[in-house]
């Protein structure tokens, strides 16, 4: 971590970039980064491809993510939650005089001249929350709330095999820094519109259960019928897990722009769906990773038969 | 809480006793506070009149809980999570040389000599921690994971808006100690059998939804047809709680014994359900209480939908 809070204390004017289909990690580390090197007087430009998403406009500052990277220069790119630009929707065209990684996930990648990697830490926001300590950062409530999501996002709130006693303190420190626990797990959790409940009910109907893998799925058909979209899924793939005899769970999203699948997996133990995700070109954690998969969904469905089955 | 603590030091042998339908709180309370008197050589019993519900099996050192009172002798009485005998499923018979009580529930009661009582810490198990604290109990892993489950059960993992950064405090210092947050969640939240999975659908496709309250109900014939019993519809309630629009959440189940039902409500905000299971001779806490109504299915929705319309 050194290197990097060293490299943020040299440099002046920064873009702060993080994935492409922008999760509560992704956001909240990325705003509160931004909100903290500003309060030390710093230039910093906030980029996300596909912006904030409805279900995260409640976080504070949100306002700061641009979607467009027209007129945005900066000397230093910081890539959050991910490590390489085009993992962020980033032109590799784009030059800079320093680049740095803040990251927790597993797979690999070379860039970055300033890298702090660390797959045992359950959350990127947790990076950043020490970050902003070693910057003797004066945290606001509102960069407490981001920090906030983007542990409770990764961690289940707590809940995942992930959360270390060093997320608890930090979330502690962040209620007492102004974060409210039950605001950030409302509008995690308890945001499903009518049409989003009507759509979990038609997925949970058409569950495909093989053995001790489950798998969903949702079609461009169903998102007609329920008028909902990508983002109302969320969570979803998570549900088939409180099944205790259900190892791994898959979710399988028709792609619109052609003949395949997003797949979305999570796992339970030691079954690194990761392993998965990367060899079919995706990436993620040991137990939620993701992929795209070209074919039918027999076709598709088979091809994880096969990996998850190996595991 | 220094009264207790004096208590607990001057007394000898004690019978710890908590309340009927036990939950994560209840038991986790009660054993780890259990573990400690008896790791400063006092003499404990641990009472519980339904026993250990399968769920919670899991609990190290469960098997001290005792289903039946014959043959227990014990100076002082605690209470634990609950604050009167009756509740616990003691006869007013009994009679104690001292009577103490430790919870965190909102409904009032008289009984107890000495008593900490706290509507606004959100777990009883995070005042067992404190207890343990100030006698100076060195922590096992088995009293943590106990004390860990007590407070992730009440506080939804750290999910609902009574959660608290002492909460998190406690949490960090009991992984520390050797509790494991991955596996308490997996225990609480992973251990549907598919036949619980098949009621969950039922209920789920039988939502009754009137404005923005939203009415599950489960009979004794479901329970037949899908081979469950009262412990599978644990957390059903807070499902519709994930709608935007539903501000209250109302499990009916059916009793056995009588015509009419048992009522579980989950509600959001300032919508104090405690109040009305209160008046129907329950009790709880402002978001989450429960209680019996006796009539038809329609009677008791009317009588709940009047109660919960003038919140």
């Amino acid at each position: 971590m050194k290197e990097v809070v060293d490299a943020i204390k040299a440099g002046d004017d920064f873009l702060i970039a993080t994935h492409v289909n922008p999760d509560g990690d992704a956001l909240g580390s990325a705003i509160a980064l931004a909100m903290g090197l500003k309060s030390l007087g710093k230039k910093v430009s906030v980029y996300d491809r596909d912006g904030v998403p409805e279900t995260y406009t409640f976080l504070p500052g949100q306002e700061i993510v641009l979607s467009d990277m027209t007129g945005v220069k900066a000397g230093t790119l910081i890539l959050v939650d991910c490590n390489k630009p085009v993992r962020a929707g980033l032109s590799e065209d784009l030059k800079f005089k320093n680049t740095m990684v803040i990251d927790h996930h597993e797979t690999d990648s070379d860039f970055g001249q300033v890298k702090w990697i660390d797959p045992a830490i359950p959350a990127t926001g947790l990076m950043v929350f020490e970050i902003l300590k070693s910057l003797d950062v004066a945290l606001t409530t509102e960069m407490a709330q981001n920090i906030y999501t983007a542990i409770a996002l990764d961690t289940g709130t707590f809940r995942y095999s992930n959360t270390t006693a060093d997320a608890l303190h930090a979330g502690a420190e962040l209620i007492e820094a102004g974060a409210s626990p039950g605001h950030v797990a409302d509008k995690l959790y308890s945001n499903w519109g009518m049409n989003r409940f009507a759509l979990f009910q038609a997925v949970l109907s058409n569950m495909d259960l093989c053995g001790d893998i489950c798998f969903l799925s949702i079609t461009r058909k169903m998102h007609k019928e329920f008028k909902t979209s990508e983002p109302d899924t969320e969570n979803f793939v998570n549900f088939p897990l409180q099944i205790d005899s259900v190892r791994a769970s898959v979710m399988l999203k028709e792609l619109v722009s052609r003949k395949g699948w997003r797949v979305s997996m999570r796992s339970k133990g030691d079954i690194n769906v990761a392993d998965i995700a990367e060899r079919c070109g995706g990436g993620g954690h040991r137990n939620a990773a993701g992929c795209n998969i070209e074919g039918t969904y027999e076709e598709a469905k088979g091809i994880l038969i096969k990996e998850l089955s190996s595991k």
